[in-house]
């Protein structure tokens, strides 16, 4: 178990915050002090010194939250999420690509940022994760995905977890229907939400592969996502049109999918009739153990 | 003349703010009310209502900010950017491209938003402009763009004018070197800056054709962006690295152009050797009256 995770019971729709309880206490020696940088990436170059000092040296697009980053890879159009404590630098990295490991390394660096957990939303079907090399590169980084993957991973997560980085902390929601084991990750002070697969921006994650099931995703994102406030914004894996980030009452309102009912949203799920994903039968294999096949 | 924009002395550095006067005060008839809605933009579908209500139904990534949205076009690897008073609607949008522009109608319908300028902060040699086409689907949007540029629109601006969008407002800083008619835009607060192509992440506009001058760029970035506040957030017009955004106080420091001294940047400018633009004797042409050629 791993200090930066908090076991919690179940959280239930808008009443999840209020719920939590701490289960995971153990420290498993992560470094959790406010002055100690994880040192520089095996082949980074170390010529200068990344950004340290007051807690706005390095800024955040949000006034009072956390430092944020979106990071686009344009071959299977992934974003990937960098979220960390201004103050302690502790920081989390969402859905990290391979093809782009040493762009994102070189930004964790320069902003001396402490990376503590790469997490995948889900096992991936159309890129790798470079979840498993970025633990080569970063000291004491930790993977974790859902427990329901099927995937190896440090931590196995679970509804209602709390993913920890110095003030801030993510919250486990799961939210299957495109894959079993698909997580969102809701921002403590529900600002944000990291929806992955699950639900894309006007659109979703497919539901004929890897366990798929229209009705499970409807459930998923009506319950866990769309119960969550209005201006939260939707962060997800992937967009196609070029559009970086949503609201909850966007995509409540004008999701070409979600915004009908149970009955319509299957139906357009059935009908879909898209191709095989080019890249499956190599990255679920590779995801499945961190993306080190 | 026109209401939306404050023509002022020019700002000097640091000192931009507390110069600024407003000259230009007569109204053209704009419609700046908070209650008022555009009609939708023509081949949009009217079956649904936009976003309407208090100011945090469709949200900024800004705790008190504006309405803001970063949008990407993949073929010139081009951001534009929304940013909109969630109290009036009144927006701007930022470099917005003619083959996206469909996908920007669409947004603006659906945030309700009320567009009263498109602003290009230069002439584009990479792609054509929408804001011409824009003009004849949004009611009332006006033009703009540097006096400097050579380039027709409604507006021409100038240092130091201000292009306001209800409570909020965005400051021209001229940043020449790139092209004459480059221009960067800095919110009123100084937490976000739109540098066109002067100031890239990690690296800026090539400077060897349409009035390129290295010696001008390296100027104007120093002197017009690096005196920013640190955290000032940094939005360019292109990346092509899959980035989003950067701070001052990186590109200070990490900048491997703008980060040496003038001597060495000229000498990297001038040895970059970049082909020519694949469609610069196209788009230039078009983009000196708003992509309407």
């Amino acid at each position: 178990m791993c200090s930066v995770i908090s076991r919690v019971k179940p959280v239930q729709r808008v009443l999840a915050l209020a719920r939590t309880r701490s289960l995971w206490t153990h420290n498993e020696g992560w470094s959790c002090t406010t002055t100690r940088i994880r040192r520089p990436c095996a082949g980074l170059r170390s010529s200068f010194e990344p950004l340290r000092a007051s807690s706005r040296l390095y800024c955040s697009s949000m006034n009072q939250g956390p430092v944020f980053r979106q990071l686009f890879e344009p071959q299977s159009c992934t974003y990937t999420y960098v979220l960390a404590d201004p103050q302690s630098r502790e920081a989390v990295i969402i859905d990290p690509v391979l093809d782009t490991l040493d762009r994102d390394l070189k930004l964790i660096h320069e902003l001396g940022l402490s990376v503590k957990v790469a997490v995948n939303t889900h096992c991936h079907a159309d890129h790798i994760t470079s979840s498993g090399l970025m633990k080569k590169r970063l000291v004491g980084l930790k993977s974790a995905i859902s427990k329901n993957s099927g995937a190896a991973a440090d931590i196995q997560l679970s509804e209602g977890d709390e993913i920890t980085f110095g003030k801030h902390s993510l919250t486990v929601r799961e939210t299957p229907g495109h894959t079993d084991g698909c997580v969102s990750l809701v921002l403590s002070d529900h600002s944000m939400a990291f929806t992955g697969d699950a639900l894309l921006i006007r659109g979703c994650g497919r539901t004929d592969f890897q366990q798929g099931c229209a009705t499970k995703l409807y459930e998923s994102i009506h319950q866990k996502i769309f119960t969550l406030p209005d201006h939260c914004l939707i962060y997800p894996a992937h967009d196609y049109l070029g559009q970086t980030v949503s609201t909850v009452v966007e995509e409540r309102r004008f999701n070409p999918r979600l915004s009908k009912n149970l009955e319509e949203f299957v139906n357009i799920m059935k009908n879909l009739n898209l191709p095989k994903p080019k890249n499956i039968d190599v990255a679920v294999p590779a995801n499945l153990v961190c993306g080190l096949h």
